[in-house]
């Protein structure tokens, strides 16, 4: 084993490796704490050569890898020495190494005719984002962790976010990926074309397969336009069925030029109010809200107007409540961060129970009723804090506690609620991981949802890709 | 043999099979006679129940089948008992049954609050647009066979067409699928959600894999909202360089709400002029042609004035030669049938060699010059037409014969001129097939232009997924 990971080490040259345990640490957790990993090694190669080089030498020894980019997974999924059945995680059979994509962050090439960039996995999601808007581009997807979080994770989880109603995942912004395979031989699939029928798309299955088949080292990226019109507005609305409504009306009235719709409850603005300062945007309480957001690459789009129209007429047919357009960048910006702040400030409350799942538009409402119902029933004064990109039915169905409970005793019946909430999901024929993926966190409860077919032929694709189950083990999926 | 025979008979019973050979010989053949099939059987089975029965029948007995929609490919993806490497078409080893779907037709649901569609297999893509427009929405994909031609064709080829620079292939249009499986098992993934990561993303497997890794019984489609505003235009131009610069300024300056974007070449103007009496929209000649169109489902989107303010600048920065913007839905029409007729009018000028490619956008100007220059310099006199979606970089190189030649020993030199134009299109970092597929005509030639590392990740997925190779063997890809 030493002399694997000295042959390791040499490959990656002293830039390439942590072995300070202070380093080591942020390696082996995620952001929510849920679990404690462990590894032989930290490695953080500079170029795809030296990944192939990695996963060859490690194929040789039968050593897993787990990769990681940002590490701003929230489902365990890039946590190592961990979860993998029949192995202890302290185990000297628990053995792994880590490959970290950090220094993977050349941007390759940007082609603005083609409206596509050609970036490395370790790139920051925020960095591809401001480097497409030198060239008048928009590379569209947006997350809370776009400031950490790398591409190759983005891609290797098939982030989603809140212009996925306009642009699409993750996956629809993959034009081409280069992808270094579990056995060390690299895949140049750096394809930047629109269409191209030649056989079976092979990079769709490594788009969102969490690192289980093989490690993307760089992609072509689909760019759009970059804006040069918008228009934000904050209404209040009755109920989820009026919001969802005004979605549905808003996606024809604007000529499809929406951008984000997303659904904020009533008691999370109290709780921005109350914890961080902010105002509220309208003057009398609503129970929902939606955040919407219109863009153009067209200087005189003029959606100053079509948004005015849209919440004029919405008012008039009793559908939205009050509603107000920023007027400036900083009062959108404001908007924005009533939205955003959201996640962060459940901790304020104490325990708060996660879901994050899908339904189809048309069951938004129905789903969130019967959910909100069903959960204050388990467990009187549990507050519902359901938020999110609402235009793509996925909800944040996060459970705030009961004020005064304990904490801990609350957030032991975790795994409860989840059935609770998820079984309400399936009925609605909804997702139990709208965007997160399934990780370790998930990863068990998964085989409830999905069909032993499904699952089936997830493990066949699994074998004929990674026969050894070297690529992150034990994510995602346990083979027999 | 018989006796499974009459078995696949008794499942579908007496309106479920063709027996009168006149019946079966349009199942035999492609649209461009380049082959003559053979089959034991056509079978047309009105549910997906059926065609499970059936798959599992032919499993047992290790029959092949060759799925079939609105039979409109060109690449003879659907023409059974030929192609399987070590098997005479005529030998009592090339046995096999179509599974044609025509009777597999109903449109299950329509979503419009959701923006889906649940399709089955066998209904015809012009049906799913006017069903979608009665409910106010839009399914997008657009192309010359819609007609005939079925969705569960249309989604196993990855159809592209004419509006793909806005909404995409066949493959971003989909949401889920229903897939009879090659062991006959149903797999039940027709999902219509926007976001949903648990596991593999198994629908992509079965998108564009030409039949061979199950047969697509039904589909939950992606919709849009329906147009409400329009502008079409016609513009002259000097060269491709021209006509590519403005794309790119054209998706900007629109607010990226362009829909099409073809190129036509003088010469074919001339044809449709001479062979149709169709009339040239513009007074002079000029070498390239673009039709443009913008839509937006915004009613007081003011598109015209869009499009004219767009070639109004175009044509003071010498981008464009001339320009007319359609006055009426009439004359709008006539624009588009000047594309349109394209294809059937190469015929009256003698043999044409065909090539479906796609480079990257900012590579189509660079690989017309090149493609032109190559296949002039080995037969002076050629006649060039590339026609087709500039804007998708994917272009129809059809290559007229000199006039007067032996249309026989012209098109005997398809092989040839296939070789030359490709060269250019890989060291464009090309497709050879953009649109239409593989199927049997580019088979063997894909392996000279895909990696074997591909070829072997591809042979992998078949195996894994039809480990006995009963789906429409022999197609794409062969295996050892």
């Amino acid at each position: 084993m030493d002399q694997i990971l000295d042959r390791l080490r040499q490959i990656v040259g002293p830039q390439g490796y942590l072995s300070d345990p202070a380093d080591v640490a942020p390696h082996l957790v995620e952001g929510r704490k849920l679990y404690q990993g462990k590894t032989a090694l930290v490695l953080k190669p500079a170029t795809t050569a030296e990944v192939a080089e990695i996963v060859r030498t490690c194929h040789e020894a039968r050593l897993p890898i787990v990769p990681q980019g940002g590490n701003t997974g929230l489902v365990g999924g890039g946590v190592p020495g961990i979860g993998v059945p029949g192995v202890g995680m302290s185990g000297a059979d628990g053995h792994n190494v880590v490959l970290a994509t950090h220094r993977l962050n050349r941007i390759r090439e940007i082609d603005a005719a083609n409206f596509t960039m050609t970036v490395e996995a370790g790139c920051i999601l925020a960095t591809i984002q401001e480097k497409a808007l030198e060239h008048d581009r928009l590379f569209p997807l947006s997350l809370g962790a776009q400031g950490s979080c790398q591409i190759g994770g983005n891609i290797s989880t098939n982030a989603g976010g809140i212009q996925v109603l306009r642009y699409g995942n993750a996956r629809e912004l993959v034009l081409g990926l280069e992808v270094v395979l579990p056995d060390g031989q690299i895949w140049d699939g750096l394809r930047g074309l629109r269409k191209d029928n030649t056989g079976y798309d092979l990079k769709q299955l490594f788009i969102g397969a969490e690192g289980t088949l093989g490690i993307v080292t760089a992609a072509k990226l689909k760019l759009f336009p970059a804006p040069h019109d918008s228009a934000t507005a904050f209404v209040g609305l009755a109920d989820p069925e009026a919001a969802m409504a005004l979605f549905t009306r808003a996606r024809g009235a604007t000529g499809d030029q929406l951008t984000a719709f997303e659904l904020i409850p009533r008691i999370g603005i109290e709780m921005l109010v109350e914890h961080m300062g902010c105002v509220d945007p309208l003057g009398e309480p609503h129970p929902f809200y939606a955040l919407i957001e219109l863009s153009s690459s067209h200087e005189q789009a003029g959606l100053g107007a079509v948004m005015e129209s849209l919440l004029e007429r919405a008012l008039e047919d009793g559908l939205i409540q009050d509603g107000t357009i920023a007027a400036s960048t900083a009062q959108a910006r404001a908007f924005w961060h009533l939205r955003e702040a959201l996640p962060e400030m459940q901790a304020y409350e104490g325990g708060s129970i996660k879901h994050d799942v899908s339904v189809p538009v048309s069951s938004v409402a129905a789903f969130l009723k019967e959910a909100i119902a069903a959960v204050t029933e388990r467990l009187p004064g549990i507050r519902p804090v359901p938020f999110g990109h609402a235009g793509d039915g996925n909800i944040h169905f996060n459970l705030t506690q009961p004020k005064g409970a304990d904490k801990a005793a609350y957030l032991a019946r975790w795994g409860e609620f989840n059935d609770i909430v998820h079984n309400i999901v399936a009925r609605h024929g909804g997702s139990i991981s709208a965007e997160h993926g399934i990780g370790l966190l998930k990863r068990d409860e998964l085989t409830h949802y999905k069909s032993a077919l499904e699952l089936e032929l997830m493990a066949r694709i699994k074998r004929a890709v990674d026969p050894e189950n070297l690529m992150n083990p034990g994510k995602v999926l346990v083979l027999d």
